[in-house]
């Protein structure tokens, strides 16, 4: 009982003496980067406890909803990074890595449906299986800031059907709207996908009862994932957004201007760019996909 | 691609817009102080993956770590509550909440160990069941703050053995050192324990993984849990600490001056406080429970 009565600056040294023990609980970490990172993990944590004032119920509350976020995440789903993603969390992550040439494909999240070991497409194949939607024929070049082609750029391409699921998200567990192809010579990629539509982040469990006491909607604007990855060249996670679409809110904060596009939609009548006539209509678009060299 | 080349203003500027933007997101939170907390939440997560540049490598490994986390987490071992307790996270949160007139007693981290349900001992009866450990005779007083007693209050009490596990870390599931009674009509309460010993938080999960990457101990000071509870009055989560022991280190922040205590030992010829005369040694002590009226 170190108190005497209601003396803010006594409390405020005791705040400050528990935060000074626990960084310096830090300091044997022989990892240097390790130190820097949980040093201010540490600092801002207690910042934020310190600010809010935290309750001990709040503080509960705060242990139980990430144990319902750790009990529902398995191999299929990724609440965590569903979190980091309504959080800003993710985005901030990417936002600090920009590359500051601002010569190259801006990035965005990576999000929970990322797989491994996607089905291999030709070039100019299908990558939308038996998943639903509209065609969408997607072409444009991989190349460097210089603009020279990367031929054998690996370019993985995912997305969600037109009921706004992912193929994890199927109960059967087939593979759709998921695949991989390889640029060409001249660095060119072409297939046929389907035109993004908006869907909602899954929301049945914790972090869409955050959304939901927040009166936030899950929504994510209509959108067609890239990871594309060549030798010597950095890893490029982004999407393609919908231009014309509704673009004002995107719930993972994910829409950066450069990376909206033109998706044309055409009748059924005319000709595809590989020569088939679809009895329905379909889209088409192209972007060019400029990787960073490692630095 | 709206950078031009490394202009910092711009870095700054376009982060920065992010933080606003998830904040905004908020806004229309009904809650106030949900709108508050989150917003809070949001601004120091932003802050900390600014300040370290948190690289997209780290931030999936924050997410595995997360994962593994959430799914070592079960009925019986709550890993969010170490991890919350070995960044002084848990003890912070007390700290803010520490009655600002000093003049009661001082609380600490309840760890993950606390359980619903324990059993009811008498008064001088005994709360170790077969667990092992040298007999220790607990005795004092609940009271207010002007020093009335408050009869019929509920002590919580709970602990290691002298192996360093808790009940919950049995194998067989059986109850033993935990147990609550209820004071008498002058307050008074009294009852068999073990004497603490130090034992490891459970280091065989992540959390573990983190304190041997920080080269902590992940070694607890020796103590005995008390909750103590009274209508009217606000819930007393603290422990008994061993005076004499090496207090230096306790891997969860929890030591507080005024909990340290002496523990007594007696050797097994000397009669006990309840008139039997054990063939090995014991210890006593005594502590006064001072509870805060309910604001």
């Amino acid at each position: 009982m170190t108190g005497t009565d209601a003396d803010p600056n006594i409390q405020e040294r005791r705040e400050q003496l528990l935060v000074d023990a626990v960084v310096a609980s830090l300091a044997n970490t022989p990892d240097e980067r390790l130190r820097t990172v949980l040093t201010a993990l540490v600092e801002h944590l207690h910042a934020f406890i310190r600010d809010v004032r935290l309750t001990g119920r709040e503080w509960q509350l705060g242990i139980d909803f990430l144990t319902r976020v750790g009990h529902i995440t398995d191999d299929k789903r990724q609440e965590f990074i569903l979190l980091s993603d309504v959080l800003g969390a993710s985005m901030q992550t990417i936002t600090v890595n920009d590359d500051p040439t601002g010569r190259t494909t801006e990035a965005t999240v990576v999000g929970p449906f990322f797989l491994e070991d996607s089905p291999l497409v030709e070039l100019g194949g299908d990558i939308s299986g038996d998943a639903s939607g509209e065609p969408c024929w997607v072409e444009g070049r991989v190349v460097d800031v210089a603009g020279r082609p990367l031929p054998g750029a690996r370019i993985e391409v995912w997305e969600a059907d037109d009921h706004g699921y992912y193929d994890v998200q199927y109960a059967d567990g087939r593979t759709a709207a998921r695949g991989h192809l390889f640029a060409d010579d001249e660095g060119r990629y072409r297939f046929w996908a389907l035109t993004p539509t908006p869907y909602p982040i899954p929301a049945d469990g914790p972090v869409g009862d955050l959304l939901a006491a927040a009166r936030r909607s899950p929504t994510r604007a209509p959108h067609l994932h890239f990871m594309v990855s060549h030798p010597g060249m950095r890893t490029l996670v982004t999407h393609l957004f919908v231009a014309g679409d509704d673009m004002g809110y995107d719930s993972v904060f994910g829409i950066r201007d450069s990376l909206i596009v033109d998706f044309v939609r055409a009748r059924g009548t005319e000709p595809t760019p590989d020569g088939q006539v679809l009895d329905r209509t379909w889209a088409r678009t192209s972007f060019e996909l400029v990787l960073a060299p490692i630095a």
